[in-house]
């Protein structure tokens, strides 16, 4: 949404980039709910007006700096897709875990709570702008993962009738689904039983009924 | 939550199917904002504070109604484990998208929003005894396909080291995912198209880079 912007104005590329640490240091120490542009503009040393001139809101601008977050993330293609999708979802695991945790007092073993992960879901879902911004950020940042299983499924390292798009849901699927909605936590050997169960499947064959 | 004392009091029963039946058409006609529980007690014919007593917020009383549409839809297990995933499964989307749609004025192709959906994820998130009704529901619910996945590993139709829970969390989870989080349409025969891809992997065989 901003990036048309962004490159129309080389010169902003300084305050975007405090504002957005800004963002990010405040989001960690105070959460969701006690996270305001006020005290951005006032620790980046910006106008108010600078931040609301790109991020009408203060869920456009959680939503850039979950994008920074995302693009901090590597996609390595080492040629081992196993490993390489677990490397890559185990950050993603550990980026979730770490920002449901922002500004949270007790985080406790107890503490299943998705915090500001869910706060943006439902900025989201709640105006119609931010969800397209959302929507087009994931669209960007998986084309990386869904390409390097693409060029797995290229040279064989995954079966030839593999959707991309279908097994890359079933990973990232599974992590935001206990997240978001049963709280079962992701332990240390989730994410390579997850790959593990993924890849090899639970059937016998595939279309075993059908073939 | 409500349970035990729902359990000892046996002539509320009435009172409570019509609260759930008076929210539910609540929701369907006016969405998660304007749903308030004054409205759900007048067309109840009860009392706010027989409402507050059961569920002291809106939010609780919404899980609770979903955990009643969760209720109706049922679990079959005809032997044939790859259909009854997808009639499942595909009534979990059928329902998640009725429910994204509640009170929504345009419901148009390109609306992608998760609507009440993401509002309760939300709200599970900010309140830790709703969280935890939503937890407790989840755990209950998904005993059901979990039971149904472990009869058929042991009837052999699942490889015998699928862990059910990790096989589920790919399917349930590929759904939500698409809802919550890259707002990707769930098209017609995607269901078919997870439970084929969950069931036969996408690696050649399990484990290749480790045996």
């Amino acid at each position: 949404m901003t990036e048309p912007g962004r490159r129309g104005r080389p010169r902003d590329e300084g305050a975007d980039g405090r504002i957005l640490e800004a963002a990010h240091e405040l989001l960690v120490e105070r959460g969701y709910d006690r996270f305001a542009i006020e005290d951005v503009a006032a620790r980046a040393a910006v106008a108010k007006t600078t931040i609301y001139r790109r991020w009408p809101t203060k869920d456009h601008l959680l939503v850039a700096l979950v994008a920074k977050i995302q693009d901090e993330v590597a996609v390595a293609d080492t040629g081992d897709i196993r490993r390489d999708l677990s490397v890559y979802l185990t950050a993603i695991a550990t980026g979730l875990d770490r920002m449901r945790l922002v500004g949270r007092d007790a985080t406790g073993e107890g503490d299943r709570s998705a915090g500001v992960v869910a706060e943006l879901v439902a900025a989201a879902a709640r105006h119609p702008d931010v969800g397209d911004v959302v929507r087009n950020l994931f669209s960007r940042r998986n084309a990386l993962p869904l390409a390097l299983l693409e060029r797995a499924r290229e040279r064989g390292a995954l079966a030839p009738e593999t959707s991309s798009e279908v097994l890359f849901d079933q990973l990232a699927g599974a992590l935001y689904y206990r997240l978001l909605i049963t709280g079962v936590p992701i332990g240390a050997d989730y994410v390579e039983r997850l790959v593990d169960h993924a890849l090899a499947g639970s059937g016998v064959t595939r279309h075993p009924e059908r073939n």
